[in-house]
């Protein structure tokens, strides 16, 4: 057997611990030499979690720069708070890992850059860990886009359309960062899904770029209600004001005349979308439906059109995406409808090849700018805010796969 | 029986020709007096239907000036171009003539201001006859946000999101103004559908107003595209630029710090919609799949969200906004799902009593306003807009009934 890949885990909070348990102890070819969090108790739990997987005892650090001094770890897998997520990175790759970095957004442009930066630098490849680009429709579509079927596209739209008020408002109990955010900021602050995706289907970075945005912010009253309404359980947060829109949305514009809208929806009531939208001259799909619209193929009929809700599964047999063919052959493994086993499996696989990642540093930095850019849009009452060429030009010729 | 109420129908195109068979000459209690339009043959066409009904030959003019100086005409029913809506409502204000102005958008805010200042003026009352206002629908989620099953609402979207690509090259040949629109400017065309429904969700100029705008509209590729496919059929269209943007996505900030997303969508394929969504901090609607959710009753399971779909109809015994419940009673007339029958009855009920129509020249302007404000934005690269204040403060003061 080839020598397994070495790892350190840096940050073990409920999206670490779900990781080695979903795709990480699972993997025969992966060994985790290191974990890391601040918490005593999560890195004890999180050792004794690789402990009964493997008998091996990983070494457990609180300080982060202790881990990348390992010289046997090979890469690292980044699952700290939001504020961290970008420091953590560059210093990983000063440190000559692989970086994966799990989903965030970031706080200024410049942090942005100082990532591009450190890979330009260093050349230690980064990957963000969207793991929603790996989503079966999202691939699926992708995989039609490529093969023309909705002809040119024009406009897609998708966002975290996800009511997370208990999530937000247990903050302080369950340690998790988020609940600072919501009291603070106001911006678009979790872009990558569903930015990730239609990055893909529109070649950002790739022949085309992201070159402004104008964002919005509603007023914050969901959280306001619902700790009003439940403040037996977080009496702390009794007269908080919750600086943060309850819906955000975000106009893009791109080089080549796209747009795309960005919803951040995560303090009312709802049920869980990515309201993943694909328009183009000769179809659409439309995931609050799910549905695909083929121009003379389904009708225009006024009141009619339900019958069509739902009818993307009709599509998986011919445009399932290879990906998930030959994932669903082998058996769904891994959180998230076997999203997060897809783009960890991409990681392993640059890891051990020494390619670079599907999803590269630039890709990092122009989604995760999203929030950054967002937030001085809203704060200038809407004003367009250029999206910074993180390519310095290379956009233009460098091509997807 | 009472006096017949005696109009004039100026604009006897594809809608005046509707109007007339729908919702006018069914109608026991109006009288067409006279009709109008630049092309002969129209009117033609309308006079002999008008003759057909009632047994009376309207006067049949080609200037409406003419018609809106005979004093026997209470009221004046304006479906021309877009481009004459306003300055004929203006005239026939003038003239004192209650008016009922199809819907459309509005060049310039000084037209807009224009209409406020003939009504402060004349004190003839104008109606925008929005007839989406009326659908059964919007007029439920009306209700049940009157009745607060939604909670204090933070966010609307909607827009008029129909494949009118046949329609709009065909304008030359079925004299229809839609065409020069799409090869001439790039806005938010037609905002009305559905920012009338979302305006009397908000208050709008009863405790609440339209603040300020951003406009982003994505390439113009789908009339292109149609036009070569079916190059005989429009053979005067080839090589024609269209400068219309296939999407154009507004955002609106209201002064109670609600936004509202408005939509175009006219020129790619899809099913017809309005795309009305509400969103409050105890529930939601959407029209695209036609369901509501209210919080602490639909669960937020991730998978099987699917169930929910078409859910609203159950809403209907209970909810059911009272003008659609004594309109099934009375069994549906006219045209667009009774729509139109319910505009204009609103409409000849004002003129009757002598009251002010319920949509009225404040929202007017409002609303047409944006296609001006959007138009500008737009060529500014998505600068956020001021939407004036037609009230001149009234709003805060003047209530919804």
């Amino acid at each position: 057997m080839k020598r397994k890949i070495a790892i350190g885990v840096i940050g073990l909070g409920k999206r670490g611990i779900g990781l080695l348990k979903g795709v990480i102890l699972p993997r025969e070819d992966v060994e985790v030499v290191a974990v890391c969090d601040l918490y005593e108790d999560r890195r004890e739990r999180a050792s004794a979690l690789v402990e009964t997987a493997t008998g091996h005892r990983p070494a457990a650090v609180n300080n982060y720069a202790e881990l990348l001094m390992m010289t046997n770890i090979d890469a690292v897998i980044v699952t700290a708070s939001w504020t961290e997520h970008l420091s953590i990175a560059i210093a990983a790759m000063n440190a000559g890992k692989y970086v994966a970095s799990e989903v965030g957004g970031a706080y200024s442009v410049q942090e942005c850059w100082q990532l591009i930066e450190a890979y330009e630098r260093t050349k230690s490849p980064c990957m963000l860990m969207e793991n929603c680009c790996y989503g079966r429709d999202e691939l699926m579509v992708l995989n039609m886009v490529r093969q023309g079927v909705f002809g040119e596209i024009v406009h897609c739209s998708g966002g975290y359309l996800h009511d997370l008020r208990n999530e937000i408002s247990g903050g302080h109990v369950n340690r998790h960062y988020r609940l600072d955010q919501y009291i603070h900021r106001n911006c678009e602050n979790y872009p990558t899904h569903e930015l990730g995706p239609i990055a893909q289907v529109l070649d950002i970075n790739r022949g085309n770029r992201l070159l402004s945005l104008v964002s919005v912010a509603s007023k914050a009253k969901g959280m306001q209600e619902y700790v009003q309404r439940d403040n037996s359980t977080n009496p702390e947060l009794a007269g908080v004001d919750f600086m943060q829109g309850d819906i955000v949305t975000t106009t893009i514009k791109c080089a080549r005349g796209e747009t795309i809208v960005i919803t951040l929806d995560t303090t009312l009531p709802r049920y869980y979308s990515r309201g993943f939208t694909v328009r183009g001259t000769k179809g659409m799909y439309t995931e609050d439906n799910h549905s695909i619209f083929i121009d003379g193929r389904h009708d225009q009929d006024h009141g009619d059109w339900r019958r069509q809700w739902g009818n993307a599964d009709t599509f998986r047999e011919q445009y399932d995406h290879p990906v998930w063919k030959n994932y669903l052959a082998e058996g769904i493994k891994g959180g998230h409808g076997g999203m997060d086993w897809l783009v960890f499996n991409d990681f392993f696989q640059s890891v051990r090849q020494g390619t670079l990642p599907p999803i590269d540093v630039y890709d990092t930095a122009a989604w995760m700018s999203i929030s950054a850019l967002s937030e001085d849009s809203i704060a200038l009452g809407g004003q367009p805010v250029a999206i910074p060429d993180f390519t310095n030009g290379k956009w233009i010729s460098r091509r997807a796969k």
